[in-house]
């Protein structure tokens, strides 16, 4: 088929009342830290470009929301205890040493307890917070009178969503996770037949054994969600909204979820209108790099580039990993681009350049980038899919395994998990399989081809429905309050106990009927001989 | 909030990429009739302007395919029996005499076994269609050689969906009703709490009481279409593709549902994501009207115009009837326009202009347009919505009271039965009613807001994705295969069975053991004592 660009009358049309725009407006965000501030920035100097004012509340102990910003205006509130993201290190340690199988059970089970200590503490500084804010009379008096048009969250965190109902406003996610994984969990059916849970490790077809441990990672996430974190918020809820107010009502309540994934990259499942997908939203083509770099790449030649990062969190691996990574780095012709913020590895070789920070996207786009060694964070696996590059995986937590895996699973990527990159040349060989056998390549640009084919960009997407619940003050049209319904009615229970009993009483009816009828009669019959 | 038009230029570059376009694509059409037919043509014309070549798969006894069109070309599979639509009329006068208590059980279940029989003709028709089309060696090559990019097809009729697969064709459908209810039911969980079943004339809000009927209405769905429908298509797919190749598969196989609704119109629900949503799609701004309709709508001065329509299947009502509608009609002080086939009402005023079809679209938009009197057809409700005009409804059979509810439930439109127009001024009751509560029209005005507050009009949405298909020979990335489960699997049925058996082995393993000590210590003492 031949592809021409055209433009039509009525598409032009179109295209200027898709053109027609908020100005003026007023937007309350509150962000999570993190690879999570880095979206939602990037979110946040679209709407500034559009005319809107944006304003950010975040705590006096943020790690990553700076204060002053030409894009945005902020709102601290105090709280007295910051939350310890130094744990991350501890953590990575933690996992190295149970994959090298150097630790014992009692090491799992106290890697599973300080994840879990991790989440709640961040959990209850995030309700200080939101206490601290609500007891602030004057503050939340200031923020019912500045009038603005909604709540933009990302809901892994409360408070943005409980700031929302206090100030009466409608209430737009930025959202992949939720306290109990997956964002979808909340508002779509998902039968766990074919909807793998978060951390799981699943893809969307399952053996027997996988659906029952699905099954139990369900469980889990439920348990935890039910006995760890709502109830911190429920608290809140409680104190300052009354106990008929249900934090997980007001989790689901929200007139629009952006959820940062698409189906090109997340497994095909049951989703609801109020679903936006914006997956790949913060990628763009990319922007000249740094002569120094430029000159880097270059140099290449017919071999390109690789790049390896490990995101936002990671900053340090042990020594002898890194090592090893050197090394195979210095066997290869091509040039090698890493950020690395520990000892400089003592095998590094000529063609590789360490550096703190790169521009990932800039360089993912670039005509001579052959390979990502990536971690699987969100960002960074979505940008490998935008300019079409395949990945070599190497997860350390949360959900980096199990986005890699959707990677893998279209043939676009390999996994190498921490504990063997350093065994029988692993890493170099995982490197050489996908820069020698070209399906790798060709299926990532497939993604990439597929992905980039909307009717409208991502970013362009979620202005545009952001600038609808402005224009029409929410979108409850596209949200089912069906989750308001107790279980036993949500799931027809109560219908199907009642058929049944019905059926019951109609079958049986007759039977004790004729019983009795029978009974009365065998009854007279002895009478009578008596 | 300001509105203003604007281009950015981002979004201007967005613009270009999205009106890439494909052309010389080749388009295999099976469509269904009526109004179904009118839809179709709307989506035919526009592929012909992008640039497709369209061949039409129809019978030689087809009631609106044209044979010849500058927009497709035709090909013809003879069929020796045609299906009857008269009985609509038979069907229409039963449910009058029954809605006005006329007449008895008999009468009640005749018309049921009516439109039953009625229904399995129309699939046993089709199903000659394909078996005539699927036996002719010739024609199947020669479909075969013209190397088509995608099937179109209306699911209501499984003709299409088998041609799909006998060619081995992408497979698109434009759809609102499938075989067993709306088409939703087919691929997207549907609890039946919440989505009410058609011809249920349930909303998403249900008592009790009305989840039992609900209930009731899909175990009628699925055993009508278990029992009477699928087993037709069955019988075709097992002749010539082999009983491996279930009907239902192909069915919920296609690779997008361009459906015929939004969420402005239908209930929120649970959706999936190779679900479009095209709801009126085939509206458009009002064009001119011919200079006789001009002055006589020009003519209604302040008061405004009404205009009536029982769309496409409906062509004569009784005529105490139309008497009744012709009479109210007079007392009013607007012009009406009036769509009517039979008989000239004796009781027709002056200010009532009957015709034999007029254009709906361009009086709907119409700036004197003030209510809209409709028996509740998908196309003529959706118009409404479009152009804002509040609705009297007079729904007659099938899906038609649903549609009027939806637009009830807004407040939007008032809903009479046929059998009460003629009581007690009932009908110019509920005309003055709409006219003279602003509610109905601001209700209705602002349906028309949302409705048209999309990123890109339904119609473009409906061709960038069946082009979207061209590009990329189909969309499975789009469509989840659970629907080949086994049922106990995908509702996890084996795996919970699995862990209770477990839960109870654990639970009684220890306490039959103890039992068993026990036991075989009190025979060692009895034996000991003895």
């Amino acid at each position: 088929m031949r592809r021409i660009k055209g433009e039509k009358k009525r598409r032009v049309q179109q295209v200027r009342a898709s053109t027609e725009i908020c100005h003026g407006g007023k937007i309350l965000i509150v962000p999570l830290e993190g690879s999570h501030w880095v979206n939602m920035d990037i979110m946040i100097k679209a709407l500034h470009s559009r005319g809107h004012s944006v304003v950010v509340v975040r705590t006096n102990k943020s790690w990553y929301i700076q204060d002053n910003s030409p894009h945005y205006r902020t709102i601290t509130v105090p709280v007295t205890e910051a939350f310890n993201h130094d744990f991350i290190n501890s953590i990575i340690k933690k996992i190295i040493d149970i994959e090298r199988g150097e630790s014992s059970l009692w090491s799992f089970a106290s890697l599973q307890a300080e994840m879990f200590t991790a989440m709640f503490n961040m959990h209850r500084i995030m309700c200080k917070f939101a206490t601290n804010m609500f007891k602030d009379k004057y503050l939340m008096n200031s923020l019912n009178e500045s009038k603005y048009d909604l709540v933009l969250t990302d809901p892994a965190w409360g408070t943005g969503i409980m700031l929302a109902h206090a100030l009466k406003l409608p209430l737009v996610y930025n959202v992949r996770w939720i306290t109990s994984g997956e964002g979808h969990m909340a508002i779509a059916p998902s039968p766990l037949s074919y909807i793998p849970l978060t951390g799981s490790g699943l893809s969307d077809k399952m053996t027997f054994i996988q659906r029952v441990k699905n099954l139990i990672f369900s469980v889990i996430w439920q348990a935890q969600d039910g006995f760890l974190i709502h109830p911190q918020y429920q608290a809140v809820c409680d104190q300052f909204f009354g106990p008929e107010v249900r934090y997980s009502d007001l989790l689901q309540g929200a007139d629009l979820w952006l959820m940062r994934v698409d189906f090109v990259f997340e497994f095909p499942r049951p989703t609801m209108p109020n679903v936006i997908y914006i997956g790949g939203f913060q990628c763009e083509p990319a922007k000249p790099l740094p002569e120094h770099l430029e000159e880097f790449v270059q140099s290449s030649g017919e071999h390109g580039v690789i790049i390896m990062s490990l995101g936002t969190f990671v900053s340090e691996l042990p020594a002898d990993i890194t090592n090893v990574i050197a090394a195979a780095f210095a066997k290869l012709p091509q040039k090698v681009i890493w950020r690395h913020k520990g000892d400089r590895p003592a095998t590094l070789g000529n063609n590789t350049l360490i550096v703190d920070w790169m521009p990932q996207n800039d360089l993912l786009g670039h005509p001579k980038m052959k390979l990502f060694v990536a971690h699987g964070g969100t960002n960074g696996v979505q940008e490998a899919m935008y300019h079409g590059v395949p990945v070599v995986g190497l997860p350390v937590f949360f959900d980096q395994y199990d986005n890699l895996l959707r990677l893998k699973e279209r043939g676009a990527a390999t996994l190498l998990t921490i504990n063997t990159v350093d065994k029988d040349n692993n890493f170099v060989e995982a490197i050489q399989e996908v820069l020698n056998e070209p399906s790798y390549r060709m299926n990532m640009q497939r993604l990439s081809r597929l992905h980039r084919d909307q009717p409208i960009t991502p970013l362009d997407n979620a202005l545009f429905w952001i600038e609808f619940v402005m224009r029409h003050k929410g979108a409850a049209h596209l949200r089912t309050e069906s989750y308001k319904m107790p279980w036993y009615s949500y799931h027809s229970v109560d219908v199907v106990l009642s058929f049944l009993a019905t059926v019951a009483v109609i079958t049986f009816l007759p039977l004790v009927f004729v019983r009795y009828v029978c009974l009365e009669k065998c009854m007279k019959r002895k009478t009578n001989k008596k």
